[in-house]
């Protein structure tokens, strides 16, 4: 696959380039934030757009082609020798959750730039065009949406998904599509691109590997979401010193009495062998209207459930509505609103390019395990649309979408030059 | 103690004074609010100051002779046929909790004011003073101290009480007193006044009149409460699809816990005849931190207990500490920090003065129940500093401290009525 052949002290020079990418890269994006804690660069934000401009001039001195879809997607190419051949697109994405972290999007951005970067010093001109990928919007908690920036640029986008409103705006997608320079009516009218494939490099979000002290792994699957974003529930709001226990209908005692229900059925699952996350992670009873001194008559939440599997979250879904009814029954009074669900399908990822990257990893003395997503990653929208897809997890700890996200950018080179390696070897994928 | 004796029409012209002040009084006073939904009139602020004006307004019609302490509280005098009885005074406050009711406080005002005007009205002169008061910051939702004014008026307010800070503001108490006009040093220097009698009608502020089918009672007991404002629970940010449950510190679920543990003992503090409630009235983990893909690393929340007994307090709070105890032990990484404790004292009532009401009470024909007071008010605060003190609670519905907060104003002045009776004749107290 290389022309000409890598000389002796090429893993050398692609491990300085690969390093020395990674470090830029990171921090150049992570000089842009909304105030602190951590890293805000909300979906379609100014911030977001001036993190892919940063993308857009590290690709340029690498002597790529860039260009940007109707969504604001940014594509890097580096022509390969054989224009018919399915590029392989590799990326990830610059937007943050609120008060996120230095990796999470950026790790998987900087590990594409790098990869060039180590070609680009080592003179390897693949078969195939390789194209650094910036997608838009990944992070749901702007938009609820999954995967907008990754689906618009797969012709998945639908026109109902435009008029999602920006939790911190109240304006829709369009309308911030828009006002970052892009084009909603045209994206919508675009036909799918061919398909072809797809790589991001992304820390893993979890201890798994932080605990089995690897550095790397390789995604077999990405969970699927199942979430009400907007649930409430409903009580009667009282004298906290005047209302006898048995009159009570409240919201607290009402939510702590579900969660606990539904933390035990969790258990359940897991000991039945079924793959599930179950996480509340947001609890609003400090409006105004809530007072030391009141039982709570209102309560705002959220629910997430994750599986690979998606008759595990039709199952869990059902239990937790089997469970909020009970608590209705034996709690006169109280009445849950779920209100609206989304979803985001389990993926499937690609073996052959799994076992690519693993064939890379064995070049330089690895062998990373193959293990599961618990997030979901633009992956999982090439995937369901049909495009061989792969991820590297890279290990990190002290949580992810939080400010204390950590990571070893040693980690993350490490990873990258697996893939160099298989990259530089005619052997796929 | 009447001179000269009632005509035989007086009980209706009384009654006739009794209902158009009450109604004039609530109109007035609920004129005032901060935007809604209900009623907001913080603690010190300047609307709690123009409902005072209003009552001064009141007074000043029926001949009274007003004055203000150094803390704002007003005093509205009705003098009687012998200075040196201990006078009775009579009223409540007009401050509200946020997006609170129509009722709490402003129908213990308008009670007040209602016994003047029906004594005006049918030219009772009374044997001692009779004291129109008008207390300022009884709902300590605004300051994390109990019976501001109330205390203040008995000089038992105490220096490090000044240095509170509003929730709202960050401002001290101090610095509220003076920009509404007051003096907190000359308060803290005033010698305390003699001590007196006290009645105050309230609002019930829990469902056993209104269950009961009656239109007032005499309470006996106004219970203490032990209060942990500002909770935290700490403990680990993470990723809601990639965390495994085995390994999480999820402050929901840890929260969760708690409440089910608590709620659990309350009720067997009940089942062993214990007096008890058991609020937590503000769970907060909405920040901007908090987000549908997080595992929540932190909650706020408060508790509040309550008791005729402080041993059952006592006992509480340590059943509390010990499941925080033990939630710590079972869920590692979660840790509690209750933060500061504040207390309100448990405070009997005076029986004479209850007996004397319920003497009034049977001569118009009713035989209100004695009962438990589960809010605190300022009646406690006179009787704990040795007054005579008693109070009339008037059946409510709907809850209180919130806008629906419901009251009929011929339950009141039915209540009134009754006091009225016993004033008129020479029964007490």
């Amino acid at each position: 696959m290389t022309v000409p052949p890598l000389t002796p002290d090429a893993p050398e020079i692609a491990a300085e380039a690969i390093r020395a990418t990674i470090t830029r890269v990171l921090e150049k994006v992570n000089a842009l934030s909304e105030g602190g804690p951590g890293w805000t660069r909300p979906s379609y934000s100014d911030l977001e757009s001036r993190a892919h401009a940063i993308v857009e001039s590290e690709a340029s001195a690498l002597g790529l082609q860039v260009s940007r879809d109707h969504a604001g997607n940014l594509f890097a190419r580096m022509a390969g020798r054989n224009p018919s051949l399915p590029a392989l697109y590799c990326g990830s994405h610059l937007d943050t959750v609120s008060q996120g972290g230095a990796y999470d999007g950026q790790a998987g951005v900087a590990g594409a730039l790098a990869l060039v970067s180590a070609m680009r010093a080592t003179g390897v001109t693949l078969h195939a065009d390789f194209v650094v990928t910036v997608t838009r919007a990944e992070e749901s908690v702007w938009f609820p949406v999954s995967y907008i920036g990754s689906r618009a640029a797969l012709g998945r986008l639908l026109p109902e998904d435009l008029k999602a409103t920006r939790v911190d705006s109240g304006r829709t997608l369009a309308d911030h599509m828009r006002e970052q320079g892009f084009d909603p009516e045209a994206l919508i009218a675009a036909p799918p691109p061919d398909r072809a494939r797809f790589l991001e490099f992304h820390i893993e979000q979890g201890p798994v590997l932080d605990r089995a002290g690897e550095a790397y792994g390789i995604v077999t699957a990405i969970r699927g979401g199942l979430r009400y974003r907007n649930a409430a529930l409903h009580g009667t709001w009282a004298h906290s010193g005047g209302a006898p226990r048995d009159g009570r209908a409240d919201a607290v005692v009402a939510f702590a009495d579900l969660v606990m229900a539904i933390d035990r059925i969790w258990a359940k699952f897991l000991a039945e062998g079924s793959d599930l996350t179950v996480t509340f992670g947001q609890v609003d009873a400090a409006t105004p209207a809530h007072a030391m001194a009141k039982v709570a008559g209102e309560l705002g939440f959220c629910v997430d459930l994750r599986s690979e599997d998606v008759t595990v979250l039709e199952a869990a879904d059902l239990a937790l509505r089997r469970e909020t009814a009970r608590i209705e029954t034996e709690r006169p009074g109280i009445r849950f609103d779920l209100g609206a669900q989304s979803r985001s399908q389990p993926a499937q990822l690609s073996r052959v390019m799994a076992d690519w990257i693993a064939g890379g990893a064995a070049m330089i003395g690895d062998s990373p395990r193959r293990m599961l997503s618990g997030g979901g990653h633009d992956a999982a929208a090439f995937s369901n649309a049909g495009w061989d897809s792969t991820m590297v997890f890279i290990r990190n700890w002290n949580g992810s979408h939080c400010p204390d996200e950590g990571m070893d950018a040693a980690d993350l080179a490490r990873a990258v030059g697996a893939v160099f390696a298989a990259l530089s070897e005619n052997t796929g994928p």
